[in-house]
């Protein structure tokens, strides 16, 4: 029992917040359910990683080709939404507020981490609004820390480099929603004053 | 990309005390692996299942035939400790504090549910004892619930209707290491007090 037990504990300690004792809870559950649904499990994960690539266009995950939002002919062609990852475009989609297209560079510039402009998408974003002269807006949406931020002042350069005249944007900073001011930290404090808007009432 | 991975994030979905948002860091994390490493996991969740079964004297878990604590002749044959679950052998075993041998359960009694006595291994647990005359006592170490309670009478109750004279103890109850007395619930407080043994100090 141990070594087969102990082997797929450590497999699910390396999974990202999961220690030792939630690895254990879900190695027994692996154990406890019925063999069909273990196997579901195990076919799912050679799946994902056997099938989904990133689309050609804007790097987010696809099953093949094209992503389903570069292929969507509903979408706002004029509007690019620059992120880190697929995963944030997972959470803006979920806020149902953009309409726009999106291009994902796979990273982020860490200069401590040894992680240069070079090694991320960014050539593929200047090809992309190079070839398509409909887009009019970019909205910088990387993270709100230091990588993210250097991130967007990168291809704020880049893009102010180009013939062209786009509009460069980035998403708001300030208080998130629900917020107790006394709690927010200094540096979002900072951002929500910098970010104040003239309010009707 | 959304119906594999919707797929997995489904599936990480039902492990223990995992919501959707945990589920979507999972099947990221698998998309990010090195293939080889995703494969590893698939197979291990696979051979788990194949490989791992319950000993057939004890219902621990085994690779195959009797469980390593079965098979250990170091161990003490003349104390058996029941148990719920194999993990909680697992808990037991990491304290090096018990030496003798064990009896899994495989569940417990919980008449809400509709589990009665002959839905557990109790019948195993009566002959295991009968056919095994080294056997001189045996703790109940169910879990300190309603349910770990009545299981624990209840084979009080079948052991005491054996002809032999075995000793029965319960695992002690009350307050957990390192706890604040102020901050411990009622009934281990009132376990607490019924365990009280005299203090040389």
């Amino acid at each position: 029992m141990k070594v087969l037990l102990e082997e797929l504990i450590a497999l699910f300690s390396q999974f990202p917040g999961v220690g030792r004792r939630t690895a254990e809870r879900f190695a027994f559950y692996i154990l406890s359910l019925p063999k069909t649904k273990a196997l579901e499990i195990a076919d799912a994960i050679v799946k994902i990683k056997d099938k989904i690539k990133n689309c050609p266009l804007c790097n987010n995950l696809s099953e093949e080709g094209l992503c389903s939002i570069c292929s969507d002919d509903k979408r706002d062609p004029s509007l690019l939404c620059i992120v880190e990852e697929p995963r944030d475009i997972i959470a803006l989609e979920k806020t149902n507020a953009f309409s726009g297209k999106y291009y994902v560079l796979l990273g982020v510039i860490n200069p401590l981490e040894g992680i240069g402009p070079e090694d991320i998408k960014i050539d593929g974003l200047i090809s992309r609004i190079n070839s398509s002269p409909e887009i009019q807006e970019v909205i910088l949406a990387t993270d709100a820390d230091a990588e993210g931020e250097a991130t967007a002042a990168y291809i704020t350069k880049k893009l102010k480099s180009l013939s062209r005249n786009i509009k460069i944007t980035r998403i708001g900073f300030g208080l998130p929603a629900g917020a107790d001011l006394e709690f927010a930290d200094r540096n979002t404090l900072i951002h929500a004053l910098h970010s104040r808007r003239e309010f009707a009432g």
